[in-house]
């Protein structure tokens, strides 16, 4: 009888039954599943039994993958940065180090930029086995990126955007752009640009936020947003020259401008000026960011705590190592903004 | 007459003979000594031979600790930075990354921005025993920690600087300043201020060749280099505003301004203008650096290629795990820099 039920569970092989299966019916992620059966130190003596007693009623068999997953915490964290050089990511990475640091985790960078870059890392990621964990700096993961990903068995958190499959932590980029576009109509302007960056998918994952905040800014002042008034151009102060130079070549420019980010303002900025227009009698520009050179230049712009949202996403990953985080629902934490008031916004038509 | 010999040997202890001794005697690096002592896969075959040779004309017994040391390669380089988020060294680590990358060598990035930090880092190393290398980023090494370093038998590498005992990839500072206030001098300028930065044992390493530049400079043009034209401030964009108004404070104020480098140089800029005087035509500005913000405020400079000394470095960082540097002199490779003209330089007196 023993004999038979065991010769029937055999008639439906163990090995159907998957880790992710364990994983569904523990209501833990993959990561955490493979950690629990792995006898990974961090795991909480609650998630263990309740994977355990999942595998148990699955009649789990672990695969030799699994295994290999579970070998082992290594006590590093993997870093996807598109631009290590840019203040926005260099001041994320600088929060993530000082959390992973407390926890004893080191923090390996890895440079993404273009799409062969993370082709590279996606490929080579799953033969080296190399960290506990992975941190997205503001960019969109891909279907195919996430499979893999999932397959590694390694947490995954999502810093500077968000990617709805994971932990993320940011701002709110719509609330963003409504606090710098309604300062713009506060003042008394109606015909207000806006220098959108293209979304090569490695930028702020939700740059729409900003586009959409400044349609339904105006919106709500009754103004109706002209197409021409919004270019959108490539990232960074050349960008911005450009738009704002096509912003000027307009049949009627407008008198104010939202730009994307403080760079893509601090290259506005330099057109006007090119042009003999004075910052902000002749026509006023707000940015988002609050760089440091923001307050150098005198730049309008509504502040994020980016090294914040580094600190906090590091945060999140030890939570996740240890499976602390709720896994159905990942959070999406959002960080608040604020309007800084400098020298480049003033009513329109300012006397001079 | 054999066991005579060994005996005799054993009176004079081979655990005497250090792997320093070794490598002292083969001419390579304790680091070196170790890899190769130790099968190292990235020694050369005449190093390791050398090596072999100089521990049996020694009658060198490896210690466990030398044995430990050449655990085999990790196929990590740490990576030690006082400030991820400040251009400067986000462009070191982006050079850094690719050459590293391209070696199939992980990046592991660790802050040390204050003391306390790199005491930390100091006093975990050893006992992690996790990396083939450390890359320190422009920041001076003290006696305790190159002694800390050399006994963990790793290599190091200096980028963005110059630390006299290890490789390095920097600029000639003191030719640097030359460019930027030779140039001041040939617009017709003679009262020449400077704004230096503190040396705070982690910006450039050589802070003070960029001062002696200013006096060459101004002792070759038969000027007497006034103190009370030289101010020292904290590094960046409030420190540089705070020196400005510092000179302009002076019975006499400059004509043109020397700043250590683009941050600094804003901030005089910004000052300026709250003062109300005009750049160039009241007072000229250079910095050092070529940061893409001077391009967007037209702030004339003297560029240095610093993703370039990155990625030197991270080259070096390689050919020393192959034991393919000199080793009795150190390269300290210098990258050329050059003068970018732009907007906030002039004649004195320039017509209004």
């Amino acid at each position: 009888m023993t004999g038979d039920t065991q010769s029937g569970r055999r008639a439906t092989p163990a090995s159907r039954v998957t880790l992710d299966d364990v994983a569904r019916r523990a209501g833990v992620s993959l990561a955490t599943a493979s950690r629990a059966l792995g006898d990974h130190p961090h795991v909480a003596a609650a998630t263990r039994a309740r994977v355990r007693e999942a595998a148990g009623e699955l009649d789990y068999v672990a695969s030799p993958e699994a295994t290999r997953l579970a070998g082992g915490p290594t006590g590093r964290v993997a870093v996807l940065v598109p631009h290590p050089s840019r203040w926005f990511f260099g001041e994320l990475i600088e929060g993530l180090e000082s959390a992973l640091r407390a926890a004893d985790l080191d923090l390996v960078l890895f440079r993404v930029g273009g799409p062969e870059e993370r082709a590279a890392f996606f490929d080579r990621l799953p033969a080296r086995r190399k960290v506990d964990a992975v941190v997205v700096l503001a960019f969109a993961v891909d279907e195919a990126e996430h499979a893999r990903l999932a397959s590694l068995g390694v947490d995954v958190v999502v810093a500077g955007g968000r990617v709805a499959s994971y932990p993320s932590v940011g701002i709110d980029d719509h609330g963003a752009g409504r606090q710098a576009v309604d300062h713009l109509i506060h003042l008394g302007h109606r015909r207000i640009g806006m220098i959108a960056v293209q979304d090569d998918g490695q930028l702020a994952p939700d740059p729409d936020g900003r586009r959409s905040a400044w349609r339904a800014a105006l919106g709500d002042a009754g103004v109706e947003p002209a197409d021409d008034l919004l270019v959108t151009v490539p990232w960074g102060g050349e960008g911005g020259a450009d738009g704002m130079a096509r912003l000027l070549g307009l049949r009627t420019p407008p008198t104010a401008v939202f730009a994307h980010d403080d760079e893509t303002a601090l290259g506005a900025v330099r057109t006007l000026r090119r042009a003999g227009l004075r910052v902000p009698e002749d026509l006023s520009v707000i940015g988002i960011d609050d760089h440091p050179l923001a307050a150098l230049t005198d730049l309008t712009t509504v502040a994020q705590p980016v090294r914040d949202q580094g600190r906090r996403a590091g945060e999140l990953v030890v939570a996740a190592l240890r499976g602390e985080l709720p896994e159905r629902v990942p959070p999406a934490e959002l960080l608040p903004t604020r309007l800084v008031l400098r020298g480049t916004t003033s009513p329109p038509g300012a006397p001079r």
